[in-house]
């Protein structure tokens, strides 16, 4: 019913995160309907992507290089940038969280893309973690005092807070934080569980 | 369609918290199920609430004396507890946010009622909260070190937050307090307001 | 934390239809604030209720006596309704079907409330349903002409429907019908379930 | 913070249909953790698609050359299919909609996307759909002896059924059907609206 063609890209849209076939199928026929020009610029900036994108070698952050200079940039602009507060680091999951912690503008540190969370601790799942590169990012910089673990309070998060944690007790001179627990705006606390209701009572302030 | 005594009972089933129309026939369809015994007990139980249970005259939290003694009770179970801590004082905005508070376990001082919440500063709305009850209890009990405002951080509960702070400002030798803001168990950072990030960032640990 | 009293009913609210513990708490909140006039307006209409409210011996719909005569009613308004057209017999699940249906203003038969739906086919399930009364009603009234098996298409629905089916199969001189399955109002193809879709190709006109 | 490059590419995908900022944002960074073949896949899919799709002289709907002749096929399979009953043309919205109706087997004839549904009659909402297309192929075709109109009963739908029930009117010999309206899989009576109850009532069998 369907071509083998649409089928195809039916099938690679599906593993976007978020898609399923029905969206895939969407997407397919929305691209259908584009000019050939439109095509082409999704096109070019899908392959620019790739080609111009690097991985920032501190914090994984994907970033493009400003400049036109021969001189290849290492750093992302927020780990090269002089302002930034070098004694904070951030750990976080993944890219959109420090898309999304940086639009606070309360943050002034690095950070630190960990690039997941682990369910169990298995040791399988925690080597797709960069932990290694973490304890070499904490060993090199010596300026780091604090470490934010910004990991979702999820039960995933959790656990691999926990296993942050045990991971930098070595490092006794830096401070170790939580992103503070309690009630979020707009929040009910009659809906609110125990765990979020008793930190919100003992960070009363 | 239906008979007079079941459209009765619908409208009044219908002005309880949450209930509509068609849940309110749910609910005489299920009581016409009852047997005869157990229309007695629902009745009874609703007779002995108006008649057994008082309201506290200190925190306005509803309780049953638990003495058959004559002497006429006043205060709650928690408010008459020696054990309480005499010197907090955590307002909320009704009865349930009591209960829920309870079931933590974290809070250990008495309570008081405000009766609700307002949406804007308007004199008609203030008067139904118990306010000048609020600064009687002040007055009265200069045990009281400090106030935590414990009213839901929703845009109307925000406004009476604010309006709570400026009222009890005269009492300068209390500390007002309010709930810790932060990500809730379960949140994900990327779902979350930047108001409530930014606090969370504020009040790592 | 809270009086016996107000635990009891909050118990016996958990037991109405769509009723959790925290909405039976909100529930007996509300009675507290009722004025002693209305809680007595309440009681009052539950004990009328099960003084008042009868229940059709024809169809099962609960009823009240319109005169203040003597004399016992027996059937409801729909089924002493001398118009109402007596060939055709809609059964249904529950009262509240019967009110869905009458709002249609479009079906002039009588009904007979099932009593509920089964599962799976065992004897101990079905023996809950009217299935003797409603042979009792078939042969009792030959005028009956069509039977309308007005079940809900869910799964539970579907298996009792097919037992009434085969239940009713004896009584050859009477068409037995279902429901018209298809598109509902505000349905998208999209989304509509290769069943619906195929009775709505079906269907169509 | 994100790079021209990645800010791009997220507001080209934030024109895709269903997808926002934040889902965009997901899919870039899910491209970048994408190898280089797998980026070229995709790409080469996506190019393929505006060069091998076709678009069907018939019915609008896309499909792909079977053959490598050169002979150009101006039909997709299902218009150029001998076996496809011709008496039949179902009108539909959009291509997955086809899509959806194919899988429930039980459509024969031949298809025609209309290209939309209008919201008010307006001239130039109306222009969009492909009525003049439309109006040529029952000229053109005078085996078609019924035409299905298998638009979401929606308002926006049921405004575009009543234009085309107008518009086909002057074909006389044409018999004009709509999909069968009634109460989908899973339908509860409690819940059905009144319009829907009513047809599934007339409708019965």
């Amino acid at each position: 019913m369907l071509s083998p063609t649409i089928q195809k890209l039916i099938s690679l849209f599906s593993k976007f995160p978020t898609v399923g076939p029905r969206t895939a199928s969407r997407f397919v026929f929305y691209l259908l309907k584009l000019s050939k020009e439109e095509i082409e610029e999704l096109i070019n900036s899908i392959s620019k992507l790739k080609k111009d994108v690097k991985i920032c070698s501190f914090c994984f952050n994907p970033f493009e290089s400003s400049t036109s200079s021969n001189q290849e940039e290492k750093l992302c602009k927020i780990c090269s940038n002089p302002i930034r507060d070098k004694t904070l680091l951030c750990i976080i999951e993944k890219e959109t969280d420090l898309v999304t912690l940086e639009k606070t503008k309360k943050y002034t540190g690095r950070y630190f893309i960990l690039g997941g969370t682990v369910s169990k601790l298995k040791k399988t799942d925690i080597e797709k973690l960069r932990t290694k590169e973490l304890e070499e990012r904490i060993k090199d910089h010596p300026e780091i005092k604090e470490i934010i673990i910004a990991i979702n309070p999820t039960v995933e998060g959790e656990a691999t807070a926990l296993y942050l944690e045990r991971l930098l007790k070595p490092f006794k001179l830096i401070k170790i934080t939580r992103l503070g627990r309690g009630l979020p705006t707009g929040a009910e606390l009659e809906y609110a569980d125990e765990e979020t209701l008793s930190s919100a009572l003992e960070n009363r302030k």
